[in-house]
């Protein structure tokens, strides 16, 4: 196995976040490339859904992950472990990611090409709702033992994903989870929302994720998005 | 019920948190008062923990709750429903609270005196351990579903937490969750650390809490901490 890279981030010094989110956006769609900002609370199930994409999106594109931390690289170590090239990003203590920071790690990825990119942004619901990382996508994740009361709590998060997937559905029997009440309140957070039902642990309703997401990879590496 | 007050908190000018934070929590000393700092990623299971606390607390000492969100007034609102003295401090999209927002909610809850105030913090495991809230214990919870690589993932949180509550244990049967490596690695984030094993649903382990966090409450406020 490769050694896990780390890659220390170094704070930005633009001063206008969204307009150079906006450029980093374009020059990835140029060169047939479409960034995927991951985002949840801690222990959702961020790498444990990618680890259960994996194989539906190995067959059919290239791909790669910055696995972004405070501190460790235990999971850049889990994706090389699962043959998927990654590289640790180190915030310094950071909560959060922005473009120029994303920049460095799509950097640090090297000369070969990619069809997607995943950065799995720090276990955070506040602060990366905050930043525009110019990714293409903006999955976040809910787990069923976090509760259905998150939209509701964190409203920020829940305008900027596009696409939510409520994960550790083989624990709905053990939490009071109301669905309904999520996508109500997701809807009323952003309404083009696109909900998926999926368990990581056992695989469920993991394929109709993969073959979305890989649609959309599609669509915007034609620029037809 | 009384109606939830919500108390917009305003962003402190001071320059020093740190030097404010022993302030507050000198007058606190000097009032009898114990504050504690209750932090979380988001759905550990701090509401519940505190419900679950309850009935003991109450029957010991006067206590209130401030629980801090970004929106919402759904935390306070189940505490009052509980009859438990509660506010709920708007942080207007802030990540953290530090000592002279902590004191504004503190003075929200009126001239009333508690043994123990609860700060309920933003569900974050990052930015809420970066600001000293004046608080003389510093509670943190991990809940099963989370997993147990978090002490190794947020190393400042674990820092700075004197109790750790491992919520959630009667899920334990459902997913892979190492006591030992959580136990390892917070210990070695700071060698103090109190840890506790309950379920805020079933009850378990919950009076034990209690009792720490009684003893812990009359020490502080006999000024023999």
């Amino acid at each position: 196995m490769d050694t896990v890279r780390i890659i220390e981030l170094k704070e930005s010094i633009l001063e206008d976040n969204d307009q150079d989110a906006q450029v980093l956006r374009e020059e990835l769609k140029k060169g047939g490339t479409c960034l995927l900002n991951l985002m949840s609370g801690p222990g959702s199930g961020k790498t444990s859904t990618l680890l259960a994409l994996a194989p539906y999106l190995s067959a059919q594109m290239r791909w790669a992950v910055m696995e972004a931390d405070i501190d460790s690289d235990v999971d850049a170590k889990t994706m090389l472990q699962a043959g998927i090239p990654s590289v640790q990003l180190h915030t310094g203590g950071m909560c959060h990611l922005d473009a120029d920071m994303t920049r460095q790690g799509i950097r640090s990825l090297g000369e070969a090409h990619y069809d997607l990119i995943v950065l799995e942004n720090i276990g955070n619901l506040v602060c990366p709702a905050e930043f525009d990382t110019g990714a293409a996508i903006n999955m976040t994740i809910l787990s069923v033992p976090e509760g259905d009361d998150k939209p509701v709590k964190y409203p920020l998060m829940y305008e900027q994903c596009d696409v939510l997937v409520i994960n550790k559905i083989d624990t709905l029997p053990v939490f009071d989870f109301d669905r309904d009440r999520v996508e109500t309140v997701a809807r009323m957070r952003n309404p083009d929302v696109r909900i998926f039902y999926i368990s990581a642990k056992t695989g469920e309703g993991v394929e109709e994720l993969a073959v979305y997401l890989a649609d959309r990879v599609r669509t915007w590496n034609k620029g037809s998005n």
